[in-house]
């Protein structure tokens, strides 16, 4: 029986070191497949169309809410941010298991089109070393730093919506972690609809 | 800080094959205590008291409805069969991971005082698979077999209840993806609000 992969959803502080876990992720492993967003805004220094986002035009990102092409779509400071579907879907049928990296109102948007969705949440170990981090990269000024604390507090607020909890201590330990929490979501009783369906139906045979 | 230990209840087809997985999950790992059933009938031959169940009179078993002592109890062909509730909640206190092996209904009422519990389904990988392993222990009579499958399909429609399906296929792979499963149960978000109240309370007082 051929396995579909699954959907999960990544989120967490800005500071907690989502890129370079996802990053390690996808390095280590191959089963995964990372979807992109579409966006209106313009490409920043060092951004490439495709691989960071997908750069289009404001009439483009309508037509495509308008065709039902997005899982969800947010609009931030006058910009469109969204997921296409088709990617996420081609790729989950192919077996492949998809990584969405998204703030929490779209992890919200995503789970209620996709209620068998992993919904992790990525935080540091503590609010401490949230600041160090955020600090130690020394390239954004204090203000920055505190606006990200400050929207750090607004997320933790909505945490309870989230499967799991994953404290980037180690990167190298919540790297497995989060591989090992998404293979073990192809067990969970909402992807195993087919193989319940066969043993329903080879019991009703063998019973007869 | 002191991590509880988690609930686990683990449900499955007569033949599916927990008992040896139970055994195999304690013998191998030293962090599971295995949660022993009060019931009202009478020791089968080569069952001990304290470690196959604990015997009770029927006066006794109502003294501990009554008292609040039993997380959950049903009554089967006469006999009363229940979950005491001191040696869960004293295990869990001090960091222990606590199995229930028992049936669904009984499944159903301890996710009801307990929705952190986390709920596994064990099942064959095909219904021939299960009517080989009820034939092959070659003890029991066609009549018993017979009845056995008609329960399993019977049982299979609860399924859905479940958090996990487990295929135990090789007995040596599943226990080891059900430690697996029940030690990523530590990261739900249910069993992290103690770290998601820190992690908020420091973030006040560093946005302060």
């Amino acid at each position: 029986m051929m396995n579909k992969g699954v959907l999960a959803v990544v989120s967490g502080f800005s500071g907690a070191g989502k890129g370079t876990l996802m990053k390690a992720l996808l390095e280590q492993y191959d089963n995964y497949a990372l979807s992109i967003s579409a966006t209106t805004r313009s490409p920043r220094p060092g951004e490439e169309d495709g691989r960071d986002y997908f750069f289009v035009s404001r009439e483009r990102f309508e037509e495509m809410i308008e065709a039902g092409q997005l899982i969800e779509y947010a609009q931030y400071v006058k910009n469109y941010y969204g997921t296409p579907r088709e990617y996420v879907t081609s790729q989950m049928e192919a077996g492949k298991d998809v990584i969405l990296e998204i703030e929490i109102q779209g992890a919200l948007n995503i789970k209620r089109q996709f209620p068998q969705a992993l919904l992790l949440f990525v935080m540091p170990p503590s609010a401490a070393e949230l600041r160090h981090r955020l600090t130690s990269r020394g390239t954004e000024p204090e203000e920055v730093i505190e606006n990200r604390l400050k929207r750090a507090l607004e997320e933790a607020e909505g945490i309870e919506n989230y499967d799991y909890i994953l404290i980037n201590d180690k990167v190298e330990e919540c790297v497995r972690q989060m591989h090992q929490l998404i293979q073990d979501h192809h067990s969970r009783t909402c992807n195993q609809e087919d193989f319940i369906k066969k043993m329903r139906t080879e019991l009703q045979q063998i019973n007869q």
